[in-house]
């Protein structure tokens, strides 16, 4: 079974798997070789030790390896560390992800096919076309259940751009329907499809993070040149509505300032930017709450990128409890 | 019948009712003294013109009455004028108001009930004597039926206040379900009262524009005035219900240089703070696109408010066929 | 006598009055529960540990009390800490609450006795009472005499709230009788009251902090209801007096981005924003001075906040000896 | 007796004298030439046109010439102009500038003598002597007492220069001794001279206007040119307080972004910078108020500079008839 | 020969061609119907006006068309129209484009040589064959040679988007060799392709204005899917490349506030960046000054967009008499 | 040889020069003195402490002083420091300067030539006259040969400024040239003289940092003043041409909220802003890369000054090999 970093206590004698996020070796004072180990799991970090047969277990696993460690924690100048004795690699086959990584608590192929099922409702038969091209692109799909959804503000977890794309797009079934004039398989359409390009942007086998086109080119671009490759294979797409949805992708974050290209000029494209960014910050503050709201308080720690604190009432609003009693999911700091 | 401005011609005798937006003497080159008139309804302007009996008609009628007008539409320097023969004040109730004042085109009564529908649906019971303060009193509800949302940018309109309330109510109710943790009752409590600071804030007996109230003080603190006056008649009002209420109200332009004192700092106020922009945006747009959208262009004229053009697509989106099809509501420009 | 945390040194017995602004329980290697304390003092704080009798202490005192404690000064991971052998808890009464918060080094007395001179002299009967209401309400002058101006950048001092209103008033004195056609009543007025909403928006009971409907309304809406509730008791207050009032009021720091939901319309405004902002830089200034001035240095420390490093000029500027002479008031870090 | 150009009537003879702002030709539909005058005063300007004798006429007067002019006031394309049978080139020595440029009601040579008794309470030999070396230069002291204090934002007047100069240094010595800590010395001198680039920042011979100087390098640099000349003349002025002088000089716009190359860095400069700031407003807003507050109304044009209404409130608030009083001075608007 | 619309004076009989910018129907008084169009050619525009025969004419040529007219230049209310006896549509081939459109006066398939030959230079073979394959499509080539590099701003004139295009590509290999560790194949390639989509962003037929997909994707978008398109025709075009490729693409234009998704992270996007910009700004000013520069005036007109004037200095400095004796080439103003 | 900061490993025996930044004493927990010293060199700074005889050791050196010392480097508190045994002072002329500050590794004296070369070709006598009255001022080169060209953020070393100097003058050159229309000799002056009031804004004797002046006033107008001073030396210097001159200088930062006065308002003053600019950011960026870019990474570490990540590109892309080649000069972090 499982023994989780934030668990673990002097004295403790650990038999468990770890992800090695860091392997450098360091040298004692009387000058013997040693492997320092940056431990992770889903719980937090935890540094090990390796004082013995170092050269043996260097070679034996890799950064970024799951590894299995046998281990006595020990107190080195007020912080815990493992003293280890064995360590083995294993396969990711053998083990279960969600140990590792944070990832959506809700069902991704029940969350999968209820947007093929919203996707199927989209009347244009261009743009039904068009999803139906990223449904059948296994190597696609295979990324788009897996990605996160940012590095770190938002649905930050295994799983999270399906979660917010699917919401997305129940918030535009909604929200549209409420109006007169505005073109539902559009919206529809661009919900589902709006941040796809993470799928690329993001590097996220080990940890979350930016790719290296990611950072360079984004994924507002990224997304726009794989919706480009699906048009090509679609007959005769209108010229005027492959514009409009381009148009809709690329100005979603609503303003030059959020790295959209162009401000939203219609309505679709303006209701599109707030139901994404209003889904983005309601799961954001809450996942930020989770891990940032000290016991007892009813005040969040400062959120550096938002730039403010956040409140969680007290009197007569019982429904954040619910908001409480989840656990795990710790927030991936960086940058 | 009334006669719109808009459809007088050259020659065209004209016998209806106005309103006077302001009456000046002018001298003409040979020394004679007459009353110039700009005459309004809800199609635009016409200036009129009283040659003879000038000081009699003047005693009859003052700036923002109506007057029934007898005159001819001759052409001078290029423009219309009306040369008016007789002119005679005539009583609000003796006319319709819809013929001079752009006015919501939904049933206002029947907006109401739906509203005091949803605030009986408010569980907690200081929110819900609340908004049965409000719907008890009957000089607020007087304005508060009959009030533009905004001077110029979106629901222009008599009963707009409460065509925006009511949008942004039913909103929160689609929105707030779609995710747990949040309070339901305080969003649609300040979902309804999120404006009624401009029932005192903006002034629409004759044209729409700002109270000196209005401007001085402006619609976030009388609305928290308007709130403060009846939280003091609910027994037992508690106090980090009123903090977070007020709260609400105050963040939903959401950042200090939209004008509101404090940025959103709970769930709910996050997503007042969108539903409401996107709601009045959505609105706004439409509006603007009725009169500045030439005829047979995808493109409107530049909105200089937001600084934007909007784009209004053809293929494949038939749905806003219906939103030129509307008429009369003619942008009220000013300031 | 009081032994000051900043004065402690190595192996000093120490038998004086803290403040408990933490405790906590800690467990040493070998399993023993020991507390930990965090004791301030106007000069700083320092920790402290109590190791035997740990049940009983620490049911004796709760955080936020004053505690007399018995200690010996020792030193652990190269920085000091007491092992206390006693600790017994203290009423407010039997101490000089000037050692362990920051005071004005004014007369209390003296300044309000001055304000209220000041007040008496406003023509306006409507206004003269406004002001004599506020100083009639004893529990609302126990807060008034106390409050400090800010948490952190000017007047962080007990007292300070007080002296920066009276400061304020003197200047409006000075500056609007310098010009024609400004209405000085308003301006004292406005002056006195227009940082009365801080009484609530800040906690200055144990330490300077914001309160929970500080941060969720802030202290110009805060201003607002304090002035409404009485002006309501004022028979016929002028309504257009009213406005213009809380006009200033809510104008006050000049800029939306500086949180003023309004600009200042009259010139009475544009003054009083103009005094209030150079009174509390110029003592905000003096005061990171007291602290952040190197010895022997011309430049400060790098001031975070104003993104700036102030500059004290050494040849033929004598006076601002005065200013380094200043002793204790040490910077209220934070947030 | 002068005839202003405010005042003339149709039919009305037209004998007085006025400034030429522009003199081009014209040519009648039958090919006749004319010539077609700008004539300006202080109350306006209104078109005139010689039918008769152009080209002697022409050779008479330039320019930027004051002239004396015979003419009758007819109507053209609804327009009153002048019919011009007799124009004579007039000398400055003949007439009251006052008549054509607004200028300060106060008097000039009291205001200087008042601002020279000022300098000579410096009790810094340094600075004193600076001051008394602008007092003897002839050449500074002719257009120090005739400049503006701006194009168009505030003292647009000749003398306004000087009437702002001794305004702020009034200012310092009043705000300067309510705290401890600052040097008067300092701030009475940079009071004095801190617009004096303004001298040659500013063309006021025949309108007010930038010179290229002005444009190019800004009063600030200029100010700080005319400085540095007489600073070499003072022996022995210490290093530092040179350093400090100009630092209060380039700083008293406040920020970067108003055009001061360094923010206030010590309470001299922060001083400094408020008082120039509020004197300016408030003179600014008056000016503006004389002009653009239109008759019974409480609520000024909207001023395009500054972004905003301004509001004379009425009830309780008799002082501001003073301000409405005042005659002439016209805005000088442009740019 | 070509009679220019500034160059036609009242009485003139008028005898040339013209381009229909816009044609409308307008009723006289006396209700006979009338054909007013309006006229362009470089120089400007003129209103015309046919009387008779208006159902034969106006079903003879449509707006956009060429048409030849005979007309009488007439004066109406102040200014100069043409009354039209004969009109009638001539084909492009028969005129010569440049007297209708502002054109660059290089020689285009010179530029044009000179860029094939900078683009052979390139040691990348995967860059150089990138280039050749936008050599070698005819279709891209018509537009490229033909399109200006802005609407307004700068090279606002046919060829003036490959003008730019190659002294941005001129001025990267002097500035790229200057340093060293700059890739110069990579600057190369990008300079010249970094505004290919204002191929497609602009329409430039009868007029320079945004297309459809211009405003609502822009020309950084329209440039990625353009080399997207022949990147997949270059074998084994390395993905390293290709992302650095796009991102100077993308980041051309410095800042998120100026429409680039990303900011310039390299060496080469920082350099391009400066260098597009820098010669933008050349030519723009250039551009601006030849029809903003009054006559013997050292100052420009206010610059709108870049909101501030310009200056042209006076003794010692000949060199800018070459750019006044430039003729033609009026402002496209618009937007 | 020197030992460098950097290479010192534990157990070391350290036989070698540093200079001394700080000095201060310190008391051991039993009760003795012993001198704690931080010695640099070019590498970096280690800790030294001085256990015995520190009383004379103390009288015998400064803080800025070099010293020769002799020490063994142990571990204490995880860190490295040098148990010193004998300190002595040393001259400056003994030493490498180089050692100890990173320096231009051009050639000074040869970088100086080229710019005396380029500056003997301006034509006009009095900017050619005005660049060789700074060339005969020894006073002046003596410290324009050292002056690096910002404390931090590009040309961080000794020679920078004038490296930066004749780089961008080397740039106009090229620059101008590929324009008409331009002014060179003012273009190339003004690149020459554009940054010299850095020379008194920064120290750099023993570390790089402002002196009181250059944060006061600022290297803008000391330049000014410095041009001011030569330019009386000049016979009959004209007007117009110190203007644009000086126009160029303060203008150079391109913006206001770049700490320039004045926009440039001329193609001269246009173009040097972009290359001033352009050569900043290469060079810093190339600096930066040198010590933040981690060994085996495209990416940089985040720059905090320019609020980003830089990317070297691998692929094709051989040239920036030479970048990371280059060793030493360690970026002075600081402010």
């Amino acid at each position: 079974m499982k023994t989780y970093a934030r668990e673990i206590k002097e004295n403790d004698h650990v038999d468990s798997i770890f992800l090695v996020k860091d392997k450098t070796f360091g040298i004692t004072k009387t000058g013997n070789t040693y492997l320092r180990l940056k431990l992770v799991d889903r719980t937090g970090e935890m540094e090990g030790r390796i004082w013995s047969s170092t050269e043996v277990f260097n070679d034996s696993f890799n950064k970024n390896d799951f590894v299995h460690v046998r281990a006595k924690a020990v107190s080195f100048q007020e912080r815990l560390q493992l003293n280890i004795t064995h360590v083995e690699q294993v396969g990711e086959d053998s083990l279960d992800l969600t140990d590792f990584f944070p990832i959506t608590d809700k069902n991704i192929d029940e969350m999968f096919r209820t947007l093929v099922e919203i996707s199927s409702q989209v009347k244009s038969p261009h743009l039904r076309r068009l999803l139906e091209l990223f449904w059948e692109d296994e190597l696609f799909l295979k990324d788009f259940k897996r990605a996160p959804a940012s590095k770190q503000l938002h649905h930050t977890r295994l799983g999270g751009l399906l979660e917010h794309s699917l919401s997305v797009a129940q918030l535009a079934i909604k929200n549209c329907t409420h109006y007169t004039g505005l073109n539902l398989d559009l919206l529809i359409t661009c919900s589902i499809l709006h941040d796809i390009g993470k799928v690329d942007e993001l590097s996220y086998d080990r940890s979350f993070d930016y790719s290296d086109q990611g950072r360079l080119i984004g994924h507002i671009i990224l997304g726009i040149e794989k919706i480009n490759e699906k048009i090509l294979q679609v007959p005769d797409f209108p010229k005027d509505l492959s514009n409009t949805l381009k148009h809709l992708l690329i100005s979603h974050h609503g303003q030059y300032i959020w790295g959209s290209p162009k401000k939203p000029m219609t309505l679709e494209a303006v209701m599109l930017h707030y139901l994404d960014d209003m889904d983005a910050k309601i799961d954001g503050i809450k996942q930020f709450l989770r891990t940032h709201l000290p016991e007892g308080s009813k005040w969040s720690a400062y959120h550096p990128m938002l730039e403010q604190f956040f409140y969680v009432p007290g009197s007569e609003i019982k429904d954040q409890i619910e908001l409480l009693e989840k656990t795990g999911e710790p927030g991936l700091e960086g940058e």
